[in-house]
């Protein structure tokens, strides 16, 4: 029944809003002996952070984490988490003291402002409040932590495309996702994303875009029939990052215009004598249990919602009404999602890991 | 920590093997004083059951419910749900005694026979066991139960691609998804997929689908944010039916594509003073919260696995083989999806509506 | 947000009125590969099973159970567990058609009649319904299975109080608790409690009772800070159980009037090498997790509410009113409690070392 | 799943440690609308808050709460739960630095330290770390919340026994609870338990107690069959609370020796034409479902496990040792226990309140 939690085993409450005086998680579950220190967290959250290039919203804020329990050094002297909760806090710094009587009062299309009201009654309308993207920092924060729960994972998101525009597969290079803006895999791809956004920018307009991620060393096994699937709950871990609208697996929609046979991820046994897949279709997953292959997921970031362009809209009197969002925003969201997708797969799989581990003692 | 169990308030536990004696669902948390006979449920597994036309698995299944508990006779002697959990269940009464010998070594590409065997060690065989589609049989039963929960609620899905062939969206016509063996929403393409489809079940091959479920008259403010988002559970329930590899809400992957100016769903007060969107890009979801539109969602299915074609794979001894499936089976089991994503969006909805009742007060 | 699910890992899920077509549970999160046939559950059901004595009710129902999934033979041919849900079913044979005229619309004091119709304004009223004693069949068939799940785990129940009179604890005996219709553990009490036993019967009476659970060979290590503590879920069990109204671990109620240093279970280390507790004040709980000690729970249970002499009530037409409960009746239900009690101390412990595996890997 | 959240609709997650910078939770769950302020909330925590007696440990902390998250200015301008997250915060201001050499190497007999190094291999050490009952101060700042989520409900503890020393229930006082510092209802005992006390603190022992928490304004309604009874919920409530070995509702273990005539809680139509119960034995709870009474329920509190008295025990490395736990200790922490089982009970109606709502719309 949870509203604010995420996972089962591995599980993690946030809260704040954006403009409050902080925000903040717990994580329950995590098992006890895994080194952790706030330096492990931080990089996560640099890389999240806005402000790093003119794409995303220019709020500085310097999002440093700080862990208030569930840690303890151990008899090496190194500091470890001791299996109690974990509560991480970030303090917010840079809620600009602002005219906020224009979202007070008129809904943004696109935004959660309708629906919070006609639920709630009520809304903390400073920079979209619980609805902010802010939140995800605390997701970023808080894959960090599950990143070390699953042995040997390896975890990475990149971006395929913006607008319209997809990467050329052929040229995938995980080393230049660090290189560039995006995120992008194609270094090929970076000068036209560039001239893009920076269009896009000019005209107060925004655009959406697809995030993929890809986990590789999970083990054989992870996930359960059928409404514990592994595929189940990373859809449900990337529809709850705000403005995703699609989530696929795999070769995803693709899948419907296949055949059976070229769908089919053929075995064979491989000179080590271990199962190996001829191909990787399912995206490391069938029945909703991992194969051992990398996992692969996708996602779509509709467009950025606060633009410069007046939209028609109603104010909380029943009035018609004009609204245009001034302001710092990021004009394609989607590219900060790529660190918030990394978190969500982590989080997913750190649970699914300790689910297995109770279930089969493996 | 579930498993097999699907919802918090409105909960569904399936269980059954499609070769064992029976298959069978809890309902937990259905409101008492419901009207409830067997013949709500019926027809729902009517409309799922194999056998109606060469384009779905010939399996002869009565598929007749039972309900065991969880009804009473109320004062005017209608029989109605009391709250105590609603067990249903269906006889399993076409498990064909046949040689089991080859799937029961061999690993079936696409199929889950790999992945339960790495998780457990050992599977039910005949017939797919857990993972065969017969368990969505107590998903349409449940469903039927779910959709009597919320007040003024239709759900209707209907069938909008087949291989790569779409329908074409300006002729929808609800009606015309009752005419015809695919569930099509538009009469122009069912001669073109019956041919489509025909080519395929001779080859001895299989094609993907696309379904699109459509929820009316669901009040706003259904869902909860962060991490109860309708859309997140709407993504959750479609992705645990076998066989589906992609979900979207509203514009979904498209949205990518989309402008922020062209994805607003702009608002006006309407001539009735209530709220009006002038588009559902969002596909009445906004913040995880519905908007009181139109819900609409989308699953993709891969092809069915079970082809003629031989395929190489490997057996549970570790050498290599190939495999094909004979047997009955669907060309094409997003067919029979279509009543089976009505019953998971009806399940999310009582679900949320309950949850919403909770909180909220109506 | 479960009603009739008992367990987070390893969960029961019962349903079924005592007067409906049969009753039955679901069990999830079972682990594969564990041995299971109906032989194993039905001991215990024979155990707990109605009219073997004089002092418990003349109800007669074989209570035969069935496995409808969730087993299949092994590589060996032995019948296991599989992973999947683990569906038990027992016919009800024995519903006598009677006059419910009396009990369908006057409240029965004690009993759930009131508080149910209060709450979902309908009852299956039948023997019963859902809150008969009938129920706890089931948990005794969960529980024969939770017992295979903790390997080398005994758990025993025996009672200990019949109305005000207590057994002799330097007496106790497990070998006799099979010997006498009491579940007594003491050799000594049987002659008394049979006289005191038919005086309450002939008079038309009840009486209430306490009963013991202890079980043996638990690993240290069970339960969890703070809101999982093993001791919790041990008191949620025992007073999930019809009738009973308080729980106690260790020394319970009696702790009070103790002094810290005589309370305090000193520690040594064995011969061995290991740690040794010099008692056993704590009921082999500190802190909410288990030592490693026998865990030692007691709960009482009121006396049977079905009695002959007649009580003061109201109808459900708002009149004051008379009853007195015919038919058949344990004079003391807490006889009948010891397996239910033995069972849900099984389930306690089995959901806890999934969940101990879970987040320490052993 | 959960190992430090408590409830399902009303949920409360704590965290923190006794000498870690600060302890938190998070509310989740908690409706909109509700007006508050800190100021709600630090009444009930100076009434748990330490030193205010010899009988209190005399550790000195404002335990100043800061509400965090979740609340928002309502049109009237008056702060309001937006029915987002709660966050609550105590900073951790008395921690001072000791000597832990001895409790670091040594398990305290009674207290967690044996176990949760058995479990976690490792353990703050630092005043208890985790299992330190200065974790409560969330569970009562959470309970002020809990109080104001049910309409009309009046929520009071009292100790009813110390030691071996019960009151007189001829004399109960709610108004005489708020003038002694044992939270006593009976007048004529604080004398008594004063010098008794006196005696226990001097002579560096400890004693247990006993609390009893009574709800009064309740509806009828609030549970449910059968694992959700809300007399399970209240006594898995207690029980979680540290030290807490006995959990009863009504006449909890007297009613073992009760009749079933004497026992039965007889029913009249009042002078208003409503149900009128002439007695409570019941303590407000049949079914698992609540009657409308007043709900009654006590637990009993074991003695501190800290005294001043050595021990025996063993270390960390396997040796035989002895330990007296010197510092700033209750004698009896029965006695500040009594503002948490206030608090539990009302997060216990919250959830429950909550969730009858959602099944019932009322």
């Amino acid at each position: 029944m949870s509203y604010n939690t995420f996972g089962h085993m591995f599980r993690v409450t946030t809260w704040g809003e954006s403009h409050g005086p902080a925000i903040g998680c717990v994580i329950d579950g995590c098992p006890p002996g895994i080194p952790l220190t706030e330096s492990d967290i931080q990089p996560f959250l640099d890389k999240r952070r806005p402000g790093q290039s003119r794409f995303t919203t220019q709020r500085q804020e310097e999002d440093r984490v700080r862990i208030l329990s569930g840690v303890f050094p151990n008899e090496a002297g190194v500091q470890v988490t001791t299996g109690t909760p974990i509560a991480l806090e970030i303090q917010n710094t840079d809620q600009r003291s602002k005219d906020y009587s224009d979202i007070k009062d008129k809904f943004r299309p696109g935004h959660a402002d309708f629906t919070y009201v006609e639920k709630y009654g009520i809304r903390d309308y400073r920079g979209g409040g619980r609805s902010s993207a802010r939140e995800t920092a605390m997701r970023v924060a808080a894959g960090a932590v599950a990143r070390k729960v699953v042995p040997g994972i390896v975890i990475r998101g990149a971006l395929v495309q913006v607008g319209a525009e997809q990467i050329d597969r052929a040229r995938w290079d995980w080393a230049e996702v660090e290189r560039n803006p995006f995120f992008a895999p194609d270094a090929s791809i970076v000068e036209r994303w560039t001239v893009y956004l920076d269009g896009v920018r000019k005209a107060g307009s925004s655009c959406g875009a697809v995030v993929e991620v890809v986990a590789e060393g999970a083990p054989a096994g992870l996930g359960a029939p059928l409404y514990g699937k592994l595929d189940q709950d990373i859809a449900a871990a990337f529809m709850s990052i705000n403005a995703v609208k699609g989530v696929e697996i795999g070769e995803g929609f693709a899948s419907a215009a296949l055949s059976g046979e070229d769908n089919a991820d053929e075995m064979r046994i491989g000179p080590d004598g271990q199962p190996v897949f001829l191909s990787n279709h399912a995206g490391g997953i069938l029945g909703g249990i991992s194969t051992g292959q990398p996992i692969v997921a996708r996602f779509a970031v509709k467009p950025t919602s606060s633009i410069l362009t007046p939209r028609r809209t109603i104010d909380a009197q029943g009035h018609d009404a004009e609204i245009l969002t001034k302001g710092r925003h990021d004009p394609c969201v989607g590219i900060r999602a790529v660190p918030v997708g990394e978190a969500m797969m982590a989080m997913v799989l750190a649970d699914h890991w300790l689910r297995h581990r109770a279930q089969t003692g493996r």
